[in-house]
């Protein structure tokens, strides 16, 4: 794929971006932030760039009068790349670019990054093994049985030991041996047992997946494990959502009745929606998957699993397992061969689970001698502190607010989500949707965004309630006040989108509840903010999230920008990188085992810190220095 | 129970007998043989006894005169002992006392004595081990997981580790810990997985089955697993029997579309139906037994499995495995625990199997200097010739005749089948069946006992062709010869039940195929019969076999009888001690392993020496010098 250099001016800020691309993703990606209220759809035609030398396709649209056109005006949502650019944003287009750098572009190199560093210590070497072998046809004098003849010619080609054969292919061994001529690929399980025969030379084609079990969504990737590039990638939200929008909520229902049954289907039928999409999009046999690695907090693995999770919610608190499990895929009724694995990562304790661990794999927090902090932000929040020599762990339940649960218009980050806000002076707001599309609602990121922005355009005050503002976009309905964000006419569900103050107050909680697990946690081993030498945020969400903003609110502490970085899904990554690395997925128990959980839940210090953290972006000043000093020069 | 000295004359043949044992029985057991052409069913009134010191219970029916129950006439089958006895024969009762001295009691005793030795050797260790544990209650200072809990105290307890749990037993882990109060018993399995918990103490409780699959019977027993003690054992045709009466006929029906399932399911309902027999008559429940150890011919093993035998049958013969196998006994249909084991016992090749492995290891062949020969007579019959140093085998097809099948009146050893025969000068026989019951059938040893008789009543020639004799048991009927052994009046079929020329062929190919078996096993190592120690006769056959009347009709080599020992059903024996014995089990793999497996069917000295075998004993006069003379001394 081609690549252009890309100069925006006013500032000249250069970005490298593919051919074809669109202009306004890369302008996004710079940090640029241009007018597009209708979310990149190329209906509203305020997104106006002037193509100053180079060579783009489209763009010239009805909306550019013809004057424009000549002048080299384009809209940038329309506008694909075809040449190296210099690009200027007209004032009229320009919205900010106070900013913060840390578009998604480079948020992806920092994960590429990692993989490099983490292959360095981990081979790419399959949980499950192939092997090709011709065997030595049978006669009157070698006629040992077609077992035995398949464990002597292993040990002479490869000079390993295959100890076993699972009785599945047992079964089918003496037809499938002379249907293949005796030319054979052996699946070889670490145990050492052969889980699966196919027909002549198969070794060229073997493929893993890897699943990130949330408890509002599920992300499963098909992984190629003969180079560990990911082929596909398909998220959903977890079919249990419907009962129960957190693990607390699910544990009560799994109690009734059926509900252990309903739970365990609800998610499996998910992930084998899942498996099926990347398998068809990357056009792979399921027969030629051999094992799936899944992480997930505790919760969703015992219910994965369909074991009762009663005793994680009841003190003390204790789960089935917090082991690595290693099982038949198929036993729990995934949709995979019948020799295929489904192998779970550790947990750490009840509320702190194999996606922590997870993500923690993923990254070098076990051999660095910085002190960390690692939060992963979903429907359960979860921060580790520590280097490579101790970690403490605590989890706080966060609630769905940011994967778009009980937020009026929230919903997952996917196309036509709201993901990108600015408010002007006029109250007028700049929104970018995913797949600029036109809007549908707003997703965990556009959240964060809005409300920090609202808060700096003094639509609402610190304490998240709504001032007196004159502007249509906000007004009061059935004695509910809210905000619009976009107009019916403009958006993809024919009404407005909004939000409203028990939205906000919603994303209040959830915030509050991170920021004061991280201070709790912190205190419980005698540090401070300030001791930390980076902040790694893990999750769907903070792989978007806006560091500024999100500071602004009281989500993340205040501090230097540039402590940030992001491993996005970190479950997902450590679930595909221990899919490619034996030697990752067996390093995850110690990993596991060396979290010391703290637990909050009847906490009185949490307690305390929670109660403070009500507030945008928390009540004690000393904390947000810079946000209070910044909100009082706005007024 | 009480025992009493019986003390039988002429002869003052002595035997210790338990209290109300019948006498005719006890007569049998001493090796003295009472006229009883009912079979013991005390109604021919044929087997009067006079008794001459001590006292009887019952024994004076209305077939015996005032006269004689004054005199101390009895009938023996009918009178019980209830005290130290002599015991007169009197001359009309004797039918003959040149019998060999190997009546069942005595070899029991040598399984007995087996048996001790082979425990000096090895220790009674079952292959799965139950486990009591008391777990300290979690508390929020000591929260690990449930599974760790497990682990932890089960290595402070027994310093051993259980690595790892079955899917099965985590699913209901948390519900079952806290029921029972966190006492469990758990079952471990040989890998150090934990198969089964159960709430308290239940350690008392542990039972496996052994079960011998013959091409025609099946045997299973429950053992108790603490003491090693057979509680219960119980036997039937194999199902499979529809299908075909050999290996061969079973091979190609299980090619017919769905043969392999139809033979299958055949086999698994009879062996659930054996395994229901047990657990019923020991009052045992299925939850309670842990494993079933199997052994069983190459190809029953493959169809007990579901797997293919097409190969066994073509050249160069090679089964799926001969490995010793350890899967879930649910796999394959067994009405077991899902947490029970089935475990095979190792073959040999595709003709020589589990159930010889078995047979051998139920004996001190591997452990002696002796050069011995073993002998299995079943449908197939397979040999073993060596000692500690070195063993080689050989099997060849003897066909169902010794199992009662293809015999017009043939049927399996139990009540009702004659089972000894005794053919006086005027061609009237005497005949004992298994339970004194009224005569069903002939079983295998009754059939060998026949024929020799026959032989030497001069009622058929050393050909198996019949004399001209006059007797109205000798008759045609639609061009077939047979001799009448029971009138129909006399049996429990009402019809007569005879022996037919076709019947006596039948038997001659059976005898001389394993005679050609074990000739040709010999020679292939430039041995002969003289340089043998000693012989073991297995099978449920050899078991009752006599010797005296195997040599005659040329089935076993002519040799001193004090050579001869018997193990009775070998498979079932080892089984049943590999059972209860985790070092004979492991050990298995390399007895199987040092076997060196002779391959008859291409053979051309085996089909020479099958040719010379047909004939009563053989056309060679040398190999049974003594039973020639005998012969010749009776014209």
């Amino acid at each position: 794929m081609k690549e252009y250099k890309v100069i925006f001016y006013p500032g000249e800020k250069e970005i490298v971006a593919p051919e074809n691309e669109n202009l306004l993703r890369v302008a996004a990606a710079a940090g640029l932030y241009i007018t597009a209220s209708c979310g990149g759809n190329q209906t509203c035609g305020k997104c106006k760039v002037i193509i100053e030398s180079g060579k783009v396709e489209g763009g010239n649209l009805e909306n550019l009068s013809f004057e424009e056109i000549k002048r080299g005006y384009r809209l940038a949502c329309a506008s694909k790349i075809k040449s190296d650019l210099a690009v200027r944003i007209p004032v009229e287009s320009q919205l900010s670019d106070k900013r913060v750098l840390k578009e998604a572009v480079s948020k992806r190199l920092i994960i590429l990054e990692q993989l490099k560093n983490l292959s360095s210590d981990y081979k790419l070497e399959p949980l499950l093994k192939k092997y090709y072998l011709e065997l030595p046809l049978p006669t009157l004098e070698d006629h040992i049985d077609d077992w035995a003849r398949i464990k002597r010619a292993f040990k002479q080609k490869y000079d390993l030991h295959c100890c076993s054969i699972s009785f599945s292919c047992l079964k089918v061994l003496p037809s499938l041996l002379r249907k293949a001529d005796f030319k054979v690929t052996l699946t070889i399980c670490q145990n050492g047992e052969v889980v699966k025969i196919e027909e002549g030379d198969q070794t060229k084609e073997h493929f893993g997946l890897a699943c990130d079990i949330g408890t509002t969504s599920i992300y499963v990737s098909l992984i190629n494990l003969l180079d560990g590039k990911i082929l596909s990638t398909s998220s959903d939200y977890n079919g249990q959502i419907a009962y129960g929008e957190d693990v607390i909520h699910r544990i009560t229902y799994s109690q009734k009745g059926d509900g252990l049954k309903t739970l365990q289907k609800a998610v499996t039928k998910t992930i084998n929606k899942l498996i099926e999409d990347v398998l068809k999009e990357a056009e792979v046999s399921k027969e030629k998957v051999s094992y799936l690695v899944a992480a997930g907090n505790t919760t969703m693995t015992h219910l994965l699993l369909g074991i009762n999770p009663r005793y994680i919610r009841e003190a003390p608190y204790i789960p089935a397992t917090n082991s690595p499990l290693a099982i038949k895929a198929f036993e729990i009724g995934l949709n995979l061969g019948e020799h295929t694995y489904l192998y779970l990562l550790p947990g750490v304790a009840s509320y702190v689970g194999g996606d922590i661990t997870s993500g923690i794999l993923a990254t070098d927090i076990t051999r660095s001698d910085d002190l960390t902090l690692y939060i992963d932000i979903g429907t359960n929040a979860e921060a580790v502190v520590g280097n490579k020599d101790w970690m403490v762990t605590a989890a706080c339940s966060a609630g769905p607010a940011f994967e778009g649960g009980t937020i009026k218009h929230g919903m997952r980050a996917t196309t036509g989500a709201i993901e990108q806000v600015e408010i002007g002076s006029d109250y007028e707001p700049m929104i970018i949707t995913i797949g600029h599309k036109p809007a549908k609602g707003i997703c965990g990121v556009g959240l964060i965004d809005l409300v920090a922005e609202m808060l700096e355009a003094g639509i609402i005050n610190q304490k998240g309630s709504f001032n007196e503002v004159n502007s249509a976009r906000i007004r009061t309905k059935e004695g509910i006040k809210e905000y619009v964000l976009a107009f019916a006419d403009e958006t993809d569900i024919e009404k407005d989108i909004v939000i409203t103050e028990p939205d906000i107050d919603d994303l209040m909680r959830a915030k509050g509840a991170i920021y004061a697990g991280v201070s709790t946690l912190l205190n419980s081993v005698g540090l401070a903010i300030s001791d930390i030498d980076r902040v790694i945020i893990a999750g769907n969400l903070g792989f978007h999230i806006e560091i500024e903003k999100a500071i602004i609110i009281g989500l993340f502490p205040e501090m230097d920008y540039s402590k940030f970085s992001f491993v996005g899904n970190g479950s997902l990554l450590g679930a595909t990188l221990s899919a490619c690395s034996k030697q990752m997925f067996e390093k995850a128990q110690q990993v596991a085992g060396s979290m010391t959980n703290i637990e909050l839940s009847d906490n009185i210090s949490f307690m305390n810190e929670y109660m403070a953290a009500l507030f945008l972006p928390h009540t004690e000043e000393k904390r947000f220095p810079e946000v209070f000093k910044n909100l009082r020069s706005r007024i």
